[in-house]
């Protein structure tokens, strides 16, 4: 006996698994094969922790507030307790970024809102690719039209902005997969082409905590506010992908031609979800909090030191290679091999896991990504091993 | 300048405004033109806490882990962690309910599913009306044609299933805004109804904790795991409103046609989220912890007790009210009052905040839910106050 109905066209649409649940699958594979080889685990983006003593005490602080009538907290404010939305302007003052605490939007994480906000629009979708896959699942889930702008090595995975066409068009900067930030210029560009054509940027800032010297936040560019959000995360800054702490940047004054953004965006929330758990908010400020920058910045920079290292040591090689400004490194396969040859090869030879690029979409074929966020000695071996794997080639 | 496309049509299709925010901001209002008044707080149907110390322990021990890089924890698990899916499992057997901890599915609340479960079926929808608002919200907002199944005094707001049609069909047992379980008789009728005709009963059992004799879960019924998932949450029951911690249970051997349900489930909780906070999924284990049920029940029954306080208030004045299996009461207005007339009604003379019943569609106009989570002290003033008011009426 079975449901008379199908699941949706939008489900249908998604592709069949995810690359990553795929890798895991045959990293788990490899080392229930050979338990007693060493894994460099250079796949995933996901943190190592530990979180800093700072962001565990406002944790446990506030779960012991949970313990008295007093200070206990039921439902959080659907767009977040203010503290933390204050929190959140304070952080963005710092980076020469002004916005209300009001236009700072709590999330559990980056990945929902990113997958869920083609759903708020009438609107085609435009994705510069390889990138991130929640963005292109998130919109044939919801039966956008996508378009995709392919990126290569002639544009140095950066394309242009189309020359016509009006969309909400995903942009990732410091890009996931390919671990370069957009420069001021071509930001300026996809901006002045949004104001012009009437489309919407979704700017993925998840990595905007690896960007140095260059552009951290669509918002430094001029015109912005009146065709862009910015969805940031704590994720990767802070190590938040066990507690799950992200916000949205949406200005007060962005419409459509009828509607506010925001407004429309906080009925959605008071309809489809109650919020982040207190104590999570809590940290979420902790991490937020200028005393913790400096020890920040230290490990974001050991992470970027390991990107660096594996860059390095393809580009000795002569390899096409991008990367630096993010946990990831972005390779070129040697001739002949495919993203999940190359995947299977560095594996089963040197014990590194990487992410297959086919996995990112139109034009990731033939590449792969390497995360950095192993400890950075055991990035610096990776980056050994795959330099005289190289050579061999 | 403006975006150059519309809101989507879903979103124009919610409703205006939801109605806990509009009743919140006429209390708000109120005290701040009485700011002497005491306010009896029975709308929304947030807890009190506190929370018990032994989910606090768990929730701050496992706040402690992350300080570590040994025992940190990153992304989570997509459907759950193994230790809650199995306490999950657990504590449905003691309710005598058989499923596999790979059947539950951790998510943060029941809000989020509820609303999101439409879009993953090429389905029309079936909703017994007055109810919880966020249903006919999620599948307006996911375009699916809604058929609401209005209940009345005539069937005690327990409508009987259709003749005809294949729907999802959300069933809220015991009822939100009613306060009354569905009887093993009802239940049995509505499962007969899926099997037979294709549908998909979606079962939320936010509220199974105050069912004290009768059914608490659609799967105590024959036939069920062919035409059902349920839902449910932490929130009513252990105090998690603030926390975000609930779960589906999807039978193994559920399926459309060609497809199973529990795989597409867990495809799109891959995609589509990062899973639930690594302290917040140990603090629902201990939630769920057999050496806590004593303490939980003994709550439970406070709130209980509230709510037929308020039932026996109204009815000893010869007023159709409904509940006690659940925190809620379901009150007929009297003659010539509106919901919205009897809620100021009730505020300005008794400061007493209810929720009005055409909040909660179709069938509710006429009628006013009563929460009792607050102290049931404050409960039994309210519901004297209540009395009084009606007597004079």
């Amino acid at each position: 006996m079975s449901i008379g109905f199908e699941l949706s066209d939008g489900f249908g649409k998604m592709r069949e698994d995810y690359v990553f649940a795929e890798a895991g699958r045959k990293v788990a594979a490899f080392t229930e094969r050979h338990p007693s080889r060493k894994i460099y685990r250079l796949g995933i983006g996901d943190v190592r922790g530990p979180l800093f003593p700072e962001i565990v005490d406002a944790l446990s602080g506030a779960c012991r507030e949970m313990e008295s009538a007093e200070t206990f907290r039921g439902y959080a404010p659907a767009s977040g307790y203010d503290f933390l939305r204050e929190a959140i302007a304070e952080y963005c003052a710092r980076g020469g970024i002004e916005i209300s605490p009001s236009e700072a939007y709590v999330t559990d994480g980056g990945k929902n809102i990113l997958f869920d906000v083609s759903s708020l629009f009438d609107c085609d979708v435009l994705i510069p690719s390889p990138t991130y896959p929640v963005y292109a699942d998130g919109a044939a889930f919801f039966g956008k039209k996508i378009e995709y702008l392919v990126g290569s090595e002639s544009d140095d995975f950066a394309p242009d902005p189309p020359r016509k066409g009006r969309y909400l068009i995903y942009l990732c900067s410091p890009s996931n997969p390919v671990g370069e930030a957009l420069g001021r210029d071509k930001l300026t560009e996809w901006v002045k082409f949004a104001n012009d054509s009437g489309s919407l940027i979704v700017f993925d800032a998840a990595y905007e905590s690896f960007v140095f010297s260059g552009v951290k936040s669509i918002f430094s560019i001029d015109g912005a506010r009146n065709c862009a959000i910015e969805v940031s995360s704590l994720s990767k800054r802070s190590g938040f992908t066990g507690l799950r702490c992200g916000y949205a940047i949406i200005p007060s004054g962005l419409t459509t031609a009828s509607r506010s953004v925001s407004r429309a965006f906080e009925r959605y929330c008071a309809s489809s979800d109650n919020g982040v758990a207190y104590p999570v908010q809590r940290a979420a400020q902790a991490a937020l909090d200028p005393s913790l920058d400096a020890k920040t910045l230290e490990r974001i920079r050991e992470y970027s030191l390991g990107a660096l290292a594996l860059k390095k040591a393809a580009a000795k090689r002569g390899f096409y290679v991008l990367g630096g400004s993010s946990p990831y490194t972005w390779l070129k396969c040697p001739d002949g091999f495919s993203s999940w040859e190359f995947f299977d090869y560095l594996l089963s030879l040197g014990g590194i896991c990487c992410t297959p690029g086919c996995g990112f979409g139109e034009g990731g074929e033939g590449y792969v990504r390497f995360s950095s966020f192993a400890p950075l000695q055991s990035v610096d071996e990776a980056a050994f091993i795959l330099s005289e794997i190289l050579r061999k080639l």
